[in-house]
């Protein structure tokens, strides 16, 4: 290996460190953070590791081809649906946490289509994963993703991050959070695949039937950590 | 808050950062890197948490009190009990992975016991959950930890720690190791406490009656992760 490799290997090294370091010690939910993380850690080995992943089934090699957007997103139009359909109950979630419509970044390549896919359909796996929008429900959701976007640098080391967030700031959520992580790897090893899937073609189909039909049911374990820890011992 | 306080902070912040670093561009099995990062981020209230955790239950409350230990194990003479015993197979674990008998450091307050009896007992806790000593399952026995030694920021950065090296070092492995995590943990809750044991009253128990009276029978979960990810989509 010769002295330029080395200094640019050495300097990647302290690069993921600081960037790491650094979203372990922002708020929950530093969006420039994870994506300054993601650019320092994801190597083109990695995305073509995961690429060749997503080619290995019909659903995503065809969106790798074709390249589906999901579009302008009208929360208060989906609101009026019946309220056991998709499309209800992911704009009610919208609604109730006041967040935006997704975003409907511009996509150029394969690269720029999995990053605005994952971003523009990160609520709807929210919905269809049963997450919650607290600390324990974004870790678990990342524990489906670790499953789903096989294998990733970003989710393990976002992973990584959230276990030492829990150990230097909400120790008391430990049990939670591991639990969240063990649920979202295994919901998502059993799901069949969400890489995609168009949603907008799905919004009036009842959420349970959606659920069903991925593979999608909660697991037996969804048992609040500390008391199973505790009753153990009882 | 005053300023020698915020600087005590301050320093810990960047002395659990760089121990974090350290051992994550260690080799596995730095033990002294461990050992210093446990001594970086164990505050007193964390230990304060695990202890009452431990004295929640007579046989760790009792523990505590008498501090018991393991004395010296002379692995030629257990490898002559029949070999379905625990002795046979601890002692068969140590003579096979060459690894000297364990450590008996000495005792003089809880704290120096609870190391100590963690040391002194991790192989055998390696054998009675079932983990083997490569990286899998170091991971498997760090998720059983993190439950039985509850709650605890060292086991919780044990693991980010293990999940970044997976990134940065292993990414093919990236499965197993989630899954040994993920098996690690609920094993872990599930089985009854072993902070306490005095294995050494046990050496001829057969080794099944033995995780039977433990509820440490293995989970239906622990396929090998890549070929449960693949074949799902398969």
């Amino acid at each position: 290996m010769n002295l330029i490799t080395r200094l640019k290997q050495q300097w990647r090294s302290i690069l993921i460190a600081y960037r790491f370091w650094k979203i372990v010690q922002a708020p929950y939910g530093d969006f420039r953070g994870i994506a300054q993380l993601s650019a320092a850690i994801t190597d083109e080995e990695n995305a073509k590791q995961i690429f060749e992943f997503l080619s290995s089934y019909p659903q995503g090699k065809q969106a790798l081809q074709e390249l589906p957007r999901l579009g302008k997103v009208d929360l208060q139009q989906l609101h009026q649906l019946p309220n056991d359909t998709l499309g209800y109950i992911y704009a009610d979630h919208m609604l109730k946490n006041k967040f935006s419509p997704p975003p409907t970044s511009e996509v150029h390549d394969v690269a720029s289509f999995l990053s605005a896919h994952l971003s523009e359909t990160h609520d709807i796996w929210h919905v269809v994963a049963g997450c919650d929008t607290n600390k324990a429900g974004e870790i678990k959701l990342q524990g489906f993703y670790a499953a789903q976007i096989y294998p990733s640098k970003l989710w393990l080391a976002m992973l990584a991050k959230n276990l030492m967030k829990t150990a230097l700031e909400d120790i008391e959520l430990c049990g939670d959070h591991l639990d969240a992580l063990t649920q979202g790897w295994m919901l998502g090893k059993r799901a069949k695949p969400l890489f995609g899937i168009q949603w907008n073609k799905l919004w009036e189909m009842p959420l349970e039937k959606v659920c069903e039909q991925l593979n999608l049911h909660e697991l037996p374990t969804s048992t609040q950590a500390n008391e199973a820890v505790l009753s153990r011992i009882g």
